[in-house]
């Protein structure tokens, strides 16, 4: 039996190691790891950046470890050679969770790659959960397309906003608003706290917040990838004031009450049902792509050295490439 | 000869809803198109949500307009329910050009769909190019993960920042600032707008600003999309207070420079080829993906039915999907 069953937070971080570099064999552990995956509660904390949702998450963390619940933390950054560094930044604080050995914390630096943001990240969480983890937060710095794919990934999705943002709540993702389960304005102690909430209830109230369908590298329709209404649940509006703790005791009741709600109204099985989806899509797709990206590769040269030469239209040389590769002329 | 290629606005219009629409013999038409496309030059304008982007393409079109230039501008609209309007408020800044027949105006509202937006967005650039626009812009609002698309798609691309947005710089999506030809600090009237300038020289003389791979769903690696530094060239820094068409003699200046400098350095053909390359693999990817999902849905139902029950792991489920479908079994 793999050590990080019995909860042993460095045989869980040689895992995620494994994971990362995708080791041979890693797929084989990660399928031994799966069925121990279940009893651990994904919440997904999502929002514009600036929001502070890093201080929302170490004191979600703290709070957690006051019940003695045993927490994992993943945490998307997007990488760029100059703002690595500035979000690494904020992971320090929650460094005063280091050396609790109940609290495991995985950054993933990521290029914002849709497969392989989803595929590390869904791995990372079943490892984590599977270390029996009672919790397992999942947050993304809010740049980049990671959010659906991480409103995808939980069981109750979390969006922070927070207050004097200008366009905040219009320059949100789109698709972002609808996942939520939960809302947080943060840094409610600021001007325009009651005007983002106000903004919020409006929507929430005209309906403007139905889920919408999610997408799979752009093709819902394709894919069937959709989130249904939660009948019976409406989003709570919080506030809260992470830097101080203020709100998140409320925060903490309002997960666990959505928690108790998706189990009762079969949310919860409906939603892990797509999470399985996704995450095998995601593997089927990097694959494919994979064998697809073999064979293309010299044809393609060829094909763009007469487009260039102005012998030949992308649009003709489709047709071309597709009868060469049977899969994609039906 | 279709119509659009004698410069009718009207049959410009026609074509762009035959692209949305995928009518039969759309693909036909803009083989037909693609070799009268070659003419105009792609101006991609990028940033940050909020940095006045709107109303800097606005003052360019009058800029461009004043030389007496055929103008095109594709604007990269990403919907949602409750942000569709109001994005949709920013083209009403555009309205003054409307009426005028030598400037065509298209917005695409996109789901933030990585296929779906490049295709149509490629599309539409080769309508509007072949209409024989001296220049087309494309500009997305800066959200979602169409800027690097964007960049991909453009002759030249100018990266749109405003000082006093707070983590401003930090939080633009990774990959955009890499990919500036040009930067341009517009609200430059604010407050914060030296610090934001310097910020920019001082990541560019340390060399933080290198190009990056670009990537196609994630998978630069794997497709071998990159783009290397373009010798000779340094993107200059700009000003502008576009709302008093303050710094776009500067700006449509500095695009006139890098236009030069592409054509003679031989980055121009370089990239034409990469950008004629993603619209390949778009293409492809987008029908091999359909193919591949009209084979998957009733298999993937039946494993999904298993992994609920417990009985099955979407690891070995997904060794089990690769040998039913044999281009993934290699």
């Amino acid at each position: 039996m793999p050590r990080v069953l019995q909860g042993e937070i460095r045989a869980l971080a040689r895992v995620c190691r494994f994971i990362d570099d995708q080791r041979a064999g890693y797929r084989d552990l990660l399928g031994q790891l799966f069925p121990h995956a279940g009893a651990a509660w994904v919440v997904g904390i999502t929002g514009s950046p600036g929001a502070g949702k890093s201080t929302l998450t170490d004191a979600l963390v703290a709070n957690f470890r006051a019940r003695g619940w045993r927490v994992g933390v993943v945490a998307i950054d997007p990488t760029s050679p100059f703002t690595g560094g500035a979000f690494l930044g904020d992971r320090i604080r929650l460094q005063r969770h280091f050396e609790d050995p109940q609290v495991f914390i995985r950054s993933l630096a990521t290029r914002g790659a849709l497969g392989g943001l989803s595929r590390t990240t869904q791995d990372t969480v079943v490892a984590v959960a599977a270390w029996q983890a009672d919790v397992v937060l999942v947050e993304t710095v809010g740049v980049g397309q990671d959010e659906v794919d991480v409103a995808q990934a939980s069981d109750t999705t979390c969006v922070v906003l927070a207050p004097g943002m200008g366009d905040d709540i219009q320059a949100t993702k789109a698709g972002i608003l609808e996942a939520a389960d939960i809302f947080v304005v943060n840094k409610a102690d600021r001007d325009g706290a009651d005007a983002t909430v106000r903004d919020l209830e409006t929507m929430l109230a005209l309906g403007a917040l139905r889920p919408v369908p999610v997408s799979f590298g752009g093709h819902a329709a394709l894919v069937g990838l959709s989130r249904e209404a939660e009948a019976g649940w409406v989003p709570p509006i919080l506030r809260s004031v992470a830097t101080h703790g203020a709100g998140i005791v409320e925060l903490a009741a309002a997960i666990a009450r959505h928690r108790e709600h998706a189990a009762q109204s079969g949310e919860e099985r409906a939603r892990r049902r797509r999470r399985h989806e996704l995450m095998l899509r995601t593997m089927l797709y990097e694959r494919w792509l994979a064998v697809f990206s073999r064979g293309l590769d010299g044809e393609l040269a060829r094909v763009l050295d007469r487009i260039g030469a102005g012998e030949l239209d992308p649009y003709s040389a489709l047709e071309e490439l597709s009868h060469r590769f049977p899969p994609l002329g039906t």
